[in-house]
């Protein structure tokens, strides 16, 4: 129903693929901040398609206009709001997403929920483009965490079922990756992987135990990047083939006189809150449903089996412009999960 | 910050686990519903301790008392207000929690959080006594659910790492299973596990794109369920192995005008919005962190490592109590989505 | 649909006035504040029945127990639940509010809302009797901000239209007033009044523009007070007759650095973001609607007017005790702001 | 802290009146509603600089351009964002707000809250420029409330505190307001006003007791509009001088099986909820406080008393554009109140 994300910076981002432009809402972000405007352009280019392997040729216009909320170049307190125009999109290309929808897309979803009147053109409202602006919004939080001691990283960490080795390049894959991307673009298909991510420096005990834990924030907004099916924190899936001894974290006292883990198996969070251990976590993407193999549909109206040839540009792997949008996201939670209110009456 | 969860269906949930009572108030539930209270108490006992392998032995007072929203034993479309009242605690065995954290639990999180007003006593707000309240609140939901054609199933699908295989008892276990907790239980130890979901019926075309999606609302609610480490969707993990022809499910015309999907390896959601398939989760649980055998862990105060026993009486296997919660979840947040206000304009 | 308040400190108050209980869930209070608890008994001794003039001489419980939150005396961090036993109702006396409604309650509309599973009896949860969790609420609010040099204030400002003189009683009326209360009950009816509050102390800076700001958060809980009608800030209504050069208050530099100005037509709040001023507000209530004189109705069953008595134990006038019940709100209110995330990057 | 209204269409606002652009999202609108765009601008002129008397003849360009969320005039289920450029600002007319603030403005505010950085060009964001996208999303909700056939009006009810008779003319003032509104631009003046509004076919049963009221939720909003410092419902204000068997509404069974009251003292509204009259609010809102005229304000940097005048160009009254932001206003909130999730089970 809503697009919207945060408690304390509220995150609202709207826009379809083909429609006149996507954008966001920033409400709540701090005053004060002088905005590294190169640095947002650098972090949004990473999510850009057309620099990683596998990605599509289509041409974006991830060029952003600040709308609001930013005065000389330093935020006002007021809502930030962003825009990308979008251009260069073929809309004929999805002249009968309704009739007959592709498999693994939102074409039939996005119909079922919105009728006759939703916008399916280039995936609508559910298209990966959306992540754009997410990142403009995470490239703010990363900027703001930035000053407060807190690092976001997220990375490839598989593609098709392999791990990237130790020796990737600066595109985050390595030679097999790359080789099982290549691969599945030459057979017309496509191929998933995941993503691990990393939140440096947050301090223990933000968070809290049932709804409100750092884990429930990060999942909600993780979900929102498209593709996604799963996520896991610390050892996650793993834990669960694991007993007590073994998956259980030893508390070590320091000589400065704080507390940390010998290891870090839980994944900086217990009990929902912030352990101050560092927070990890993965997360699965599908491969991209767009292939170019023919592949089996309905035609809905005719009530009968067709087959489908999706046409249009498109990615063989969305994962190393993905790893952007977690980072992304992941930064949008820690810097709403850091302005929560006091914990203590003081 | 908040113990609270939803949109249209707000539940709110309270107490700690060695207070006066725990509980919860869900505001926003229909008016109408005739509670059948016998399957609220069937239900709430699949949770309880004591009758689940591997459970605690400790005694639980799960019996709820209702005090507004119901009256004549039918929803009045005011908030439901129900609270547990605690019993058998044995609070002196929590008393150095603070200063000499248990490892794997919300002990020195909760210290971070709350400081020394925190009331860690069998691990207060955070302990999973707390999905007695989802759990009831559950129920609920599953029968407003049942008068929509919806139903919703939890089981254990894998302990310590190996699956349950087709034949297992009424206690969703088989005997590997049971074998398993045995061992682990009689090292002084414990296990983990994996809980599968299946919510049915759920009609094409509810949820959202991008922070409202069907998964976004999911994930939420089940990281509020404690040792929760990870979630995932139909093929979830599994899908980043795959390429999207395997991964992409058919979409298949139906005799009736209705459309559905050859496999479901979506798990019942695209975009965000439900497609009308079943909706599929799958979620692990860590091996509980209270074990019988010595750990070390930091005396925070002295500054220097000590050998823990954890007292008390423990389960060496939450998963098999935990598939309960899990449902709960998974209903309560079904019936939140269903709430969701009508998106034509009609 | 919702009885829940705010955004940091959040209130949700539940109970029907002849249900089991009534009561609330204070989610976000801080840890660490030691509660007076004779002092939040004294507090809602003023709202409750029987000591007031004109109040009904129904006696009711209002003695709270705490559910969780609190542990020794001290808030935990965690939720604070507490509730509130129904005594002394008499439920015979209100067993037809559905089809013949009392004129001025809301009888009618909760029938219209919640069908034939409304629980009418006393005012369901609409009743004035759900003040007291309020008060409940708003007493540790006002505990919490008094540690933090903020003071609350609301006394009757009228009755019957005519202003409370300065040589009030204890009970905050003169004898005038108490005059036209009593006139009232003599003739089997009753009358309204207003209560003016006043929130000293509230640093300037909090609140935002628009749709959060101090008045529109003030007003939302407010009108949660039954019976209330109206609510103004500062010259409120007299303001609308007033030009700019009358309403606008000069401000002052002061000796000590800091700024304010010379008068306060404004209320303390401008653009929504408090001054530093005093925080002045007042509220119109309407003459509580149950009158013992004989008052036409409709028989909606029958489709005929009927004349009704209304019967049972009522206030001939509710100002004098809802006076606490504003206090109450507008600390929960002030609270709530003071907890607002940070406005600066910092 | 936050620009956004709303549970169910969710309004969110942004710009300062010298930034790039103002604008606003629309989340939650329901799909497929053809959009009359000529509706939408000719009541957006209503509030708009220029045409009013008294109003200000600084040119704003209020042309919005469409961002998202409808296609082919179509809403799409999506987020609606819009934007509407800033045009013809002189900003070097207030280069010295944070250090001389205008009294009655909020520059003092906005610089104690958001610190340097605070934009106060033109009032920033806590100008009444800013209630030109609170007036564009009034106008699609008006059309969506006019498909259920629910219309909203408000019109200016007093001048400088005198009513306006029903002789008036297209610009809702009649002789005496118009030279009262002309007297006190040639004294260098400004004068204020209320403003009634209705809002008519609203069902009865909408909303709820506490605090998701209908009167809680017009209140909040309304009090988004820049100068409002009061509302009132029905008799209002008035009410608090009735006594109750003047001011309680007989209801009256109707032949056609319906229930209505004989007087609407009550507004509509009764315990929260709506009891199916005309729902009647009466906002107040201050002389605009800038005025030509020569005031007192403190240097706050030099620590003395000065005196100002306020150049630019300004409303001497800027209540009869006010009235269209009090009708959208009240359309959105009667729009989100009916977009309330069922109340019933059935």
């Amino acid at each position: 129903m809503s697009s919207c994300y945060g408690k304390n910076l509220k995150l609202s981002i709207f826009g379809e693929s083909h429609g006149a432009a996507i954008g966001c809402v920033i409400d709540g972000f701090p005053a004060g901040m002088a905005v590294d405007a190169a640095a947002v352009r650098a972090f949004m280019a990473r999510r850009a398609p057309g620099s990683a392997p596998g990605s599509t040729r289509r041409r974006e216009t991830d060029e952003f206009e600040i709308l609001s909320g930013i005065f000389q170049g330093v935020t006002c307190g007021t809502p930030i709001a962003a825009m990308i125009r979008n251009g260069d999109a073929h809309s004929s290309d999805y002249s009968t997403l309704a009739a007959v929808p592709r498999p693994g897309h939102a074409d039939f979803t996005q119909a079922a929920r919105y009728g006759a009147a939703a916008d399916l053109r280039g995936g609508g409202h559910a298209s990966g483009r959306l992540t754009a602006p997410l990142c403009f919004a995470g490239a703010l939080a990363i900027q703001w965490l930035s000053s407060r001691g807190v690092s976001v990283s997220a990375h490839v960490a598989s593609i098709n079922g392999r791990a990237i080795s130790g020796d990737c390049g600066p595109d985050g894959l390595d030679d097999e990756a790359r080789a099982a991307i290549e691969s599945a673009r030459s057979d017309g298909d496509s191929v998933g992987g995941t993503v691990a991510c990393r939140i440096s420096g947050l301090p223990a005990g933000l968070g809290a135990p049932i709804f409100d834990g750092v884990e429930n924030r990060i999942a909600s907004i993780v979900f929102g990047i498209p593709a996604v099916k799963g996520i896991e924190f610390g050892n996650g899936f793993g834990a669960a083939s694991l007993r007590g001894s073994q998956n259980n974290d030893a508390f070590v006292a320091c000589a400065d006189g704080g507390v940390r883990t010998a290891t870090n198996n839980h994944g900086g969070v217990l009990g929902g809150i912030s352990s101050g251990m560092d927070v990890l976590f993965a997360v699965a993407f599908k491969p991209t449903p767009s292939i170019a193999a023919e592949q089996r549909t309905a035609d809905i109206e005719r009530r009968e089996t067709v087959a489908l040839r999706v046409k249009g540009r498109h990615d063989a792997c969305i994962v190393p412009r993905a790893a952007a949008a977690v980072e992304a996201a992941a930064a949008v939670a820690a810097m709403d999960i850091m302005l929560d209110p006091e914990a203590r009456a003081g």
